[in-house]
C-alpha cells in the first residue's frame, strides 16, 4: 500500500486487523474517520479507550460492565433465583432482545472444548457453583448447541442436579420460519426427539 | 439497550454510526475491543486520532497524505505530464492496486451533481485548471460512470480542450468476466458504441 502515506497505511491496517473487517471495509472505514470532524474522531476514540479501560466483569453474573454490578444483576425487579447460563455477554443480549425473560444470567465466558485446551476451570464455573449458596430455584443452560456447548451443558448439569436444584437446558430444534428441506439431519433428528405433544 | 451498562451502549453506538456497519457488528467489534489488551485499544485510538490530525491534501494532487506532497506526486519515476482525474482517493488507489498505470492523478473530492446542488466550484476543479499551467500531455478523466461522473466528465473535457492538452476517458463497458445476460442495457450500448476494430 506504499500509494497511502504511512498514517494512512497505519491506520487501515489497524481497522482491518478487527474481526469482520476486510481490506476493502477498512479502506471505506479509514476514509470515512479521516473526513470526520476531528472532535467526533475524538470522541469516538476515548469512549473506545474508555470503555475498555473501565469495563470489567460483574461481581455476580460475570457480563461485562463498567458498575460494580450490571444493569440486570441490579434490577431489583429480575426474578434472582433463575439463573440462565450462557456462553459470552453477546449470548445474554441475544435473549435480552426477547424482552420475555426475567431471572438473571451467568456469563461462563467459554464453553469446556478438551480439542481447544479448555477446561471446566478456564471458564466461571467455579463461580456459578457459588452462586448456588444462595436461594436459586432452576438454572437454565443456554450454551450454545455445538459440540463444545452441549458439553458444557452436560458437565454442569452433572455437577448441579445431586444438590437438588432443577437444571433444564433450552429446546434445539427446527428455527421458527426454518424450511425442513435446508435443514442438517442432526437438527431434524434432534427436533424429533425433542418433540411435544399436542 | 438498558442489559449494557452505559459506556458499552456508548461503545456500540459509536461503533454503528461507522459506514458498513450495522447494530451486530457494532456489538461484535465492541465486544472485540473490550477484549483487547487496553494498549492494544490505546494504539488503535491513538493511530487514529493522529491519522484525523495529520493528514490533509497532497498540495499537487489533493489526495489524502500526512507529508506535505504524497507518495505518488514524491516519486521521480512517475510520468508527471499524465494526470489522471478521479472523484476520490479510493478510486486513485484502485487504479493503484493494477499497478500499471505510471503517471499521477488528482483527486477532485467529488463530481459535479446539479441534483445535490455541487457545483464545479465545490469541486477541486480550479486546482486541475491551474496544474495544467506546468507541462502537461495528457489528462486522463476517471469520473465513475455514474450521471455525476459522466457530467462532470464532460465540464472538465469541454474546460481543458481548448488549451491542445490531450483529455480522454477511461472506456466504460461490459466487466471482464462478465455475462451480457446479467449485464444493464446501457452498458451493453455503451459498450456497443466503445466497440474497437480486431
Amino acid at each position: 500500500m506504499e500509494y497511502y502515506s504511512k498514517q494512512i497505511s497505519n491506520l487501515i491496517a489497524e481497522l482491518s486487523s478487527l474481526p469482520g473487517i476486510g481490506a476493502k471495509s477498512a479502506q471505506r472505514l479509514a476514509f470515512h474517520i479521516l473526513n470526520m470532524p476531528e472532535e467526533e474522531v475524538g470522541r469516538l476514540s476515548s469512549v473506545m479507550v474508555e470503555a475498555r479501560h473501565n469495563v470489567h466483569y460483574c461481581k455476580h453474573c460475570f457480563s461485562l460492565t463498567d458498575d460494580e454490578v450490571c444493569p440486570i444483576c441490579a434490577n431489583p425487579a429480575r426474578d434472582h433465583k433463575t439463573i440462565m447460563v450462557v456462553e459470552d455477554t453477546r449470548d445474554l443480549a441475544a435473549y435480552e432482545k426477547t424482552g420475555k425473560y426475567t431471572g438473571v444470567y451467568h456469563v461462563l465466558h467459554g464453553a469446556i472444548s478438551p480439542m481447544q485446551g479448555i477446561g471446566p476451570a478456564d471458564i466461571k464455573l467455579k463461580e456459578l457453583i457459588q452462586r448456588l449458596q444462595d436461594e436459586v430455584d432452576e438454572v437454565i443452560i443456554a450454551t450454545n448447541s455445538s459440540l463444545e456447548g452441549e458439553t458444557t451443558a452436560m458437565y454442569i448439569s452433572k455437577l448441579i442436579k445431586p444438590s437438588g436444584i432443577k437444571v433444564s437446558r433450552i429446546a434445539s430444534g427446527v428455527p421458527v420460519g426454518g424450511d425442513l428441506e435446508y435443514i442438517d439431519e442432526v437438527t431434524l433428528l434432534r427436533a424429533l426427539e425433542g418433540r411435544t405433544e399436542l
